[in-house]
């Protein structure tokens, strides 16, 4: 028995979502089907975590526990061959048997694109969440700041979660401009459903002065989904790395 | 009566190409259903020429006459609310009569986007051409200077295309290299039906070390289709001006 961690990018447009569904094409889905086909067994692959309809992995990890007859480092490039070009399996090792793709994950990071200008851009209306308006990325700077540390995030998760614990810390949120792209790069030891989404809609609130700064502390504080701002749209999420 | 012109960006990969089609989803065709909508009246646009299923454009022209009701400065953001976002209308404006986007043309510009790397990356499938292999640039550049000037660029026409005269200038090919992206931008005074990418696939063998630089000659000399090499995928061609 062999113990296998997958590291894999995706493009989400084209799936609902990581997770198996039996009437929907996933990306969990489809790496499965594709492995069932390479080694003639029933493989059931384990993620870091979900990712909804239309978000995009840059290191998403999957892991499974099998007999395989096919050495490991076939795996990648058989993988490869049969998977669509939007789903690419980076690597394939193998790890200890007490490894498990979602129980071992330490920490996550999360990458969400902006892109800013007076005219939307065609070529990138699937990977980034475009934004019209002066954006003040100095105060999505000094908004961010709020969100760093511990802190009970409930308000910033979605309300069709029903996650008991929902304490989480940031260590560091990043911002930076690239061209037209507004990044923010979240890092911390885990996030509840939805929540970079939410966050990162509450600082375009304020950066676009939809909001005062101040209401900031109110609003993590009251623990109140209501209060947080509106959930950033899908398309400009990715998941950057899992941290083990 | 006006003449009105219009500049378009289009996200092709959703798209049976520019040409309106009775039974396919087109942007020509989007185009001129909104329009229709907008100005209660039929209106049949015509563009600087076609683009292939899957070819994106940073600055296709069409043009069209009209008695337009809407001032002709509300047209682009009418359009742009009620278009698809993969479609925008980048600008609109009034222009002499004898304006027509297709026969007025002097040139165009068109940007091939390879992408060159050991494993392909699922962000980029539908806006480059995927190529695995070690890609010498500089004998991209070595053999580009054959295509240079006026030639008879029949062999680098689909065979699908009747056109006649196939005489036709190429002012210039840039080649660049941006992060893992080698960049092709064409200019000239027309391109045959599948020119640029016959072309592209063509210069590629030859960076690839599958054909020697010695054959561009031959190639070329012979008009024949059969001689010239593979015709590069249609996601890495981008129509990125036209020149009046």
């Amino acid at each position: 028995m062999k113990n296998v961690k997958l590291t894999i990018a995706y493009n989400g447009t084209n799936y609902s979502g990581w997770q198996r569904q039996s009437n929907a094409r996933t990306v969990q889905g489809e790496i499965e089907r594709k492995l069932r086909l390479i080694t003639k067994q029933e493989i059931e692959i384990h993620g870091s975590g979900r990712t909804d309809a239309g978000v995009h992995a840059l290191g998403q990890i999957a892991s499974f526990k099998s007999n395989l007859s096919i050495p490991i480092n076939r795996i990648a490039f058989a993988l490869n061959n049969a998977l669509p070009l939007d789903i690419v399996i980076k690597s394939v090792e193998e790890v200890d048997m007490d490894f498990h793709a979602r129980y071992s994950a330490k920490g996550k990071k999360y990458i969400y694109k902006i892109y800013n200008d007076s005219i939307r851009n065609p070529m990138y209306v699937n990977h980034s969440y475009f934004v019209n308006g002066n954006i003040d990325i100095k105060k999505i700077r000094e908004s961010s700041k709020y969100f760093i540390g511990e802190h009970d995030f409930r308000g910033f998760m979605s309300s069709r979660s029903n996650v008991k614990n929902t304490i989480r810390t940031i260590y560091s949120i990043d911002i930076y401009k690239e061209e037209n792209f507004i990044i923010l790069e979240y890092k911390g030891n885990g996030f509840l459903y939805n929540m970079v989404r939410i966050i990162t809609g509450t600082l375009l609130d304020v950066a676009l002065s939809k909001i005062n700064i101040e209401n900031l502390d109110y609003i993590i504080k009251s623990r109140d989904r209501r209060n947080a701002r509106h959930k950033a749209p899908p398309q400009g999420l990715y998941l950057g790395e899992v941290y083990y």
